[in-house]
């Protein structure tokens, strides 16, 4: 059996882009240094040494090289949606209270809150700085924007996370923004580089909006029906934090007057008693909401998939088709 | 008696400025807006409608001006720099875990923590926006540099404030960081925009690092010394807070090993008790730190009023002039 063909898609994009990759990695560490304050480099090490996928960063790489690019601006661009990433996640741990991330305490706990948000804003400020040194107004544009989007779904979550009237349009909306939009920024940000023309920077685009939402969908599924020992997650843990996502909001649709009740007492007041997430999967069960919302995802892979189309033959197309059908193979 | 002279610098820049300043303040109105998350209008509106005194937009009206500047690409900046300080002071209160800002309660206390980082997230994301839309390279730049310096300072000032080997150059440090880099930023950038040469930029930038400095030491000095119905602060907070501050790290610097132990206990270990403000007090007179400290604040406000000398005599250079004796003359 051909390696290629058994290897998961984003370990065959980084083997392609090692070497690009290894750039990335040796720019986000000198970048991310700090004269005076050593517990900037503390932090950010903390995070981005505990090994994530660097999704984000080979999208960039792969989307610019798909598009003919040969220059070195694809590395400054893929460090500064890592960074993006980086600050994002050190202020979603503190907002989310959370106490793991890829499977090591967060820093907020093993630091402290200030720590964390400080830190991020000086990411935040260190990835405009690399963004302007490419010179590109568009690509500052982009980035700027996405940036605006993620906090604007984190914030629009914040409001409409416990709330039952939360459907799926607003459910949409949060996942554009604190997923889909940097997804689709790093992709389209590849293409503009590469000078690709509009159609094609156009596709990238459409392709990073889908596969982003596709992979939170896959995520918020994973919640409910994930193996905890390969998520590092416990299963439910959406439900007791009240947070509304897919495979809910679309029972809740469905709910007679008691079951909505039931949701109301969990969701919207908080008071949570044992059984009740046992109770919340047989309600899903009912109304098949899981299987709902894999297929959702699904759907969601298969407009990435065909938003490709525009973009030319070559093995890293292949390998951004393929990893659109691993985010919701996750689910099998 | 002639108005001009009776009125404080910072109104007279106010009432020169005040058609700009219109529309500095309807852009923050219009680009404050979310289309999908009312909250994030709600919070900044706290803030921004708190009326602060709005001294770095002006700064940066003002340098354009005076400058010669003739467009409206000021007003952005402007907006932008308003953007970043208002970001700054929703992290700091978060931060800080400050429960009043502006005689008013602070966002995290009214909504809570989340938002406050998220919205603050949020606005520089668009502040970010806004100077794109200057499509100026060196603009964009200068900001983002003067963002990452703020947040790095603000680190610093997390480990540095309450160790005792924190020294005069330290302090120094944070204070550039936390509050000098968006004062020097601010006037740079109006220069720029306007197009002076060189060394006018220079003097800009000078001025408004003096300025900052001025400034802030002579806040951490008003904590000791304020009449708390002015500033709103009750003395000593910093000593309560265990930030080590000009005053106090003059008199540690000429601590006797006695003195020493009562710093090491108060502020490292945060131990205090009742009368230990008043110790605090009886040593910073001993050594005469207070008035050591308002000697340094009107050096720096006096390298402020020479930096400007490059710049063309008009009524504008004559205000900011007045704002550095201002700055320090609070004092008395």
């Amino acid at each position: 059996m051909d390696i290629a063909t058994t290897r998961k898609p984003h370990e065959r994009l980084a083997e392609t882009l090692s070497g690009e990759m290894q750039q990335v990695n040796q720019l986000i560490r000198t970048r991310m240094a700090s004269e005076h304050a050593p517990r900037i480099p503390e932090v950010t090490a903390h995070l981005v040494e505990a090994g994530g996928k660097r999704l984000r960063p080979m999208l960039t790489l792969a989307a610019a090289r798909l598009c003919g690019y040969r220059g070195q601006d694809h590395i400054k661009l893929a460090a500064t949606v890592e960074f993006i990433h980086t600050a994002t996640l050190l202020h979603d741990d503190v907002v989310d209270e959370s106490k793991q991330r890829r499977g090591r305490p967060t820093a907020n706990l093993l630091w402290d809150n200030q720590s964390s948000v400080l830190v991020g804003d000086y990411l935040l400020a260190r990835s405009f700085l690399l963004m302007v040194e490419t010179g590109s107004l568009r690509v500052l544009e982009i980035l700027s924007n996405a940036s605006a989007t993620i906090s604007e779904g984190e914030v629009l979550q914040l409001t409409a996370a416990s709330d039952l009237s939360t459907d799926e349009k607003i459910y949409l909306q949060v996942v554009r923004g604190k997923t889909a939009a940097l997804f689709s920024a790093a992709t389209q940000v590849g293409g503009l580089i590469a000078g690709a023309p509009e159609e094609q920077v156009q596709a990238l685009y459409d392709y990073g909006d889908a596969l982003g939402i596709a992979f939170q969908i896959a995520d918020d599924l994973l919640d409910y029906r994930g193996d905890s020992a390969a998520t590092g997650k416990n299963v439910g843990d959406d439900f007791r934090e009240r947070k509304l996502t897919l495979p809910v909001i679309k029972a809740v649709a469905q709910a007679t007057p008691e079951e909505r009740a039931f949701w109301q007492r969990t969701i919207e007041k908080g008071r949570q008693d044992d059984g009740d997430l046992e109770q919340a999967l047989a309600l899903m069960d009912k109304y098949g909401t899981l299987d709902a919302t894999q297929a959702d995802a699904v759907g969601w892979a298969t407009r990435a998939k065909s938003a490709l189309s525009p973009l030319p033959d070559d093995p890293l197309r292949d390998m951004l088709l393929d990893l659109a059908d691993y985010v919701v193979d996750r689910l099998n």
